[in-house]
């Protein structure tokens, strides 16, 4: 658990300090593998390039996904001698059947 | 419309460059003049900090508060000669009857 988060869920992306377009391209492919709905969380800085990657994969590659449930949160971080707050957020895209 | 958008809503913050308590203490004097429902906006770089504001007014200042709706898109902007994409948020935060 010590800096960058590496948890691996099926259907969830968390947002790092790669460029965005890495992340773009893992949710693309998640949906490729026949995902219907993938989780994008981050946290601290990066909160703003998960909104960049949700907005990209949806206005660009997968016009049929869709904005889901949007999540803010608070996690307590152990850092040096103290614990700091850090804000989350994790934002639900969800690819729509194409009838 | 140049630089930090200025326009002023009775009840939207919008977040820019100031430190993120400077639109907690907007936000937080909003809902002591009888606002029930506030909207929290940013764009680009202010994403994270317009998530940090909802977070800290709900967690250290006024504890009925919750967030409701939050809402991400892409606006355009213009910038030097070319047009750029930048994602914007908006949070509402809707403070609660306690009875």
């Amino acid at each position: 658990m010590t800096g960058e988060q590496k948890k691996k869920d099926n259907n969830t992306v968390f947002i790092g300090k790669k460029p965005s377009m890495a992340y773009v391209l893992a949710v693309v492919t998640q949906f490729g593998d026949g995902q219907s709905e993938i989780r994008i969380k981050a946290r601290g800085r990066a909160i703003g390039k998960a909104v960049d990657v949700a907005e990209i994969v949806r206005n660009r590659f997968i016009q049929t996904a869709m904005v889901g449930e949007i999540i803010i949160g608070t996690e307590e971080v152990a850092a040096e001698n103290e614990k700091i707050n850090v804000s989350t957020i994790d934002i639900q895209l969800k690819k729509q059947e194409t009838k």
